[in-house]
């Protein structure tokens, strides 16, 4: 493929980011700003991150792309700029690279980014590599280490969607709203508009949801230096979720990454402002949980009136 | 390999950059400007852009993260931070993989970056994508576009050393001032100094030459619509290039990447000043031609007397 000719099918026509100086057509790109500037890089390879099994080329330009965001909105930013870099297989033609950006581009469009840079190589499997920036008024980035004791915690929307999802289209079995959990697996919404309005809240501790919540509250609890105590009834999931068996629940709504919500926890005082933007946002919030203080910073979870330890990996074992 | 014992290894201690308000260790690194933003990435396979049979990691490591930094110059930008993502294969081991990191750290060091973000993935062959990012006084960035009729174009260093360096590591053959051709091939320096030092400089047009100056002159030429007229005996080389056959030195000259020199045009008033700020900063520089008004953008080299055109991929044809 000509590079050349590839770059000019996928560039844009036009700036949306006013804060751009030049895109795509030198040695770099130029921006300014005022506000913090936040950048975050994620990456992703052929059937290990996706597969053309379950997603077709589309969903993986909206799928990377949505990744990006939602770190973005876990710091509290608005996203603005991405630059992409791949490698691409000879056995991918040009039309399914271009879906590829089209599903990029659709979610860019939605949140007025612009594509800046990229760099496309040639290699033996696709590798999908962004670069996402995105704008923070100065000095209010959301770091996971700003949780304090007596907080509430907080998770958005509905958890393990996207990991039934992935199931469903891997054992190909019909189920229940079985569209909707395909739609979540492929086509996710970072939480952006949730992330903004909470701007106004002075302290909040957010991370995003992309390893699934008993890894995201891991590192919150070991930023801060403090306990999250989680109760299990608690954790939003889809009204349909119950259809799964008990194990792929738990595993799911706990440990199933790329759900892309956000969870964080905020001063008591606060929750109601918190609860008011997220009606004001359309975004589906729930508390979760309480935070404490800890001598060794850990994540607890109630289940069915017992206590267990919450671990990275996702497996409880009894204190 | 455990991703997070291999951050841990590769974390900076302190950051160097001022502006750096978060780095490492949260969804997204953050960082805070009144400059204007420069930002690029470049991304380089195993046995496609590098190949252990001619380097070690160290150099590997080195060179991608001077390819970045060169691109930053090539704005007038001071390098400032840089994001690097990696896929790894198994059969890299943790030793080889932190000489990279040491590679990029050495230069980094040099120009007082931060690394502050990345990715590391599995993958059957190695990649590194690099997001470099770096700070140019508002309104003062280099464009490729704004080289004008009468000024003289200029290069920096000794072109083809790269390519020449190569060429000895594949051969095995020995030849005159062979580890100066392997070192140029192996830690390339970026020309941030004079990049720097042209800040002064009311308009400057400039390119990094990373893929031979035949390349680079035509992207100057088509993004100004104006000619540029190179003199093929002022295109400057090495003292032992002549070494070399000519159809070597001619191509290696004109189409060797890789030198990471800069090319640029200037007025002629201007010109005088160009050469101080050279000899401040140690960086050797020679006019090679001039730039002419055109109908059609294109690159024409004068060659013993005779004037051929000079296309992209380095070819000539005679008009």
């Amino acid at each position: 493929m000509d590079e050349f000719s590839f770059i000019n099918a996928i560039k844009q026509k036009a700036y949306r980011q006013p804060t751009l100086v030049k895109g795509i057509g030198d040695d770099a790109a130029v921006f300014r700003s005022t506000s913090d500037i936040v950048t975050t890089v994620d990456t992703f390879v052929e059937n290990i991150h996706f597969s053309l099994e379950t997603m077709r080329p589309f969903h993986i330009g909206y799928r990377v792309l949505a990744a990006n965001i939602s770190d973005l909105a876990a710091m509290g930013a608005e996203p603005a700029f991405y630059l992409v870099s791949m490698c691409i297989p000879k056995t991918w033609n040009q039309k399914a690279l271009e879906e590829i950006y089209q599903g990029m581009h659709e979610l860019a469009s939605l949140h007025q980014m612009d594509l800046i840079g990229g760099d496309t190589v040639s290699s033996d499997r696709l590798m999908i590599s962004i670069t996402a920036m995105g704008y923070v008024p100065k000095d209010q980035a959301r770091f996971r280490s700003d949780a304090q004791p007596n907080d509430i915690i907080f998770a958005t929307g509905t958890l393990g969607d996207s990991r039934a999802g992935l199931e469903i289209l891997l054992q190909g079995q019909e189920c229940k709203s079985q569209d909707y959990y395909i739609q979540r697996h492929r086509l996710p919404e970072p939480r952006v508009a949730l992330a903004l309005g909470l701007q106004e809240i002075n302290r909040v501790a957010l991370n995003d949801i992309s390893d699934g919540i008993s890894n995201e509250a891991n590192e919150i609890a070991e930023a801060s230096g403090v306990e999250l105590f989680i109760i299990e009834d608690s954790v939003p999931v889809s009204e349909s979720f119950h259809q799964f068996s008990e194990e792929q629940q738990y595993e799911w709504k706990l440990s199933g990454g790329e759900d892309f919500e956000l969870l964080g926890t905020v001063s008591k005082a606060n929750w109601p402002r918190v609860q008011e933007i997220a009606d004001q946002t359309n975004t589906p919030i729930r508390q979760i949980g309480y935070v404490y203080e800890a001598e060794e910073p850990r994540v607890l979870i109630q289940t069915h009136g017992e206590t267990k330890q919450l671990t990275k990996s996702g497996y409880t074992h009894l204190k």
